[in-house]
């Protein structure tokens, strides 16, 4: 593989959002500022209640923590709400993450894992100027 | 005006996101992410070297602080580079405001102001679940 090969970024897939009340937060983003509802889920194993709030092309992911001792939680703890990740979508995600891994960027997830918005994998803020960055593809699409 | 009415956002117009080098940021994400190349502006009022970064419909904001005392300045050295606000686009941008004021959010700017994106303006973050929204129109679109 060339060092030369680019990891394609499609289109931004979300915008993933902490938040302490998800329900709150549908509420305003529909009643407000016109976004359709969205259902919310319950992952546990990543500790949130979870919803994709389409706008436009791409999406805001709310997440709200299911205990104060989750990832979600203690980012808002530490931080307060707003703003956590940015997430591109890209074709052919185990191929990407190799790019990305090659290119030098620390990731937080070497094999792709199932999320909220389909197969992802995260990148370390570290790597790209602070901000969390998630690699999104549904291979279904 | 009824209290029914709606600031529709048509579509996520940027993300907002503050980096010590911009030349540095712009390169990864052409090298790495195979996004264009941008031409940066020097905004003395703004405080930043500011350059918009096309990723499918919506945008990337990249901000560099003139100085650390800048409003960009002190993000980074309270919070670390990263994600910095989210930006709406919408239109009637003056017709947009008062319907958020009436919705109760609290408004930084109560009229439309020059921005690098547009003509913009802020909502405060403890208005929209931590979030600094900016609302952006491009009148002559």
């Amino acid at each position: 593989m060339s060092s030369s090969q680019v990891c394609t970024v499609d289109y931004i897939d979300h915008v993933g959002i902490a938040v302490k009340d998800i329900d709150a937060a549908l509420k305003m983003f529909h009643e407000v500022f016109g976004a359709p509802m969205a259902e919310v889920k319950q992952l546990d194993d990543q500790g949130i209640r979870g919803a994709l709030v389409q706008v436009g092309q791409t999406r805001l992911e709310l997440m709200e923590p299911t205990s104060s001792d989750t990832t979600i939680g203690r980012f808002i703890e530490r931080r307060g709400e707003g703003l956590h990740h940015l997430a591109f979508y890209v074709n052919d995600l185990p191929g990407k993450i190799r790019i990305v891994e090659e290119a030098g960027l620390q990731l937080i997830d070497h094999e792709p894992r199932e999320g909220l918005s389909g197969d992802i994998a995260f990148i370390h803020p570290r790597s790209v100027f602070g901000i969390l960055t998630e690699l999104v593809e549904r291979p279904n699409e």
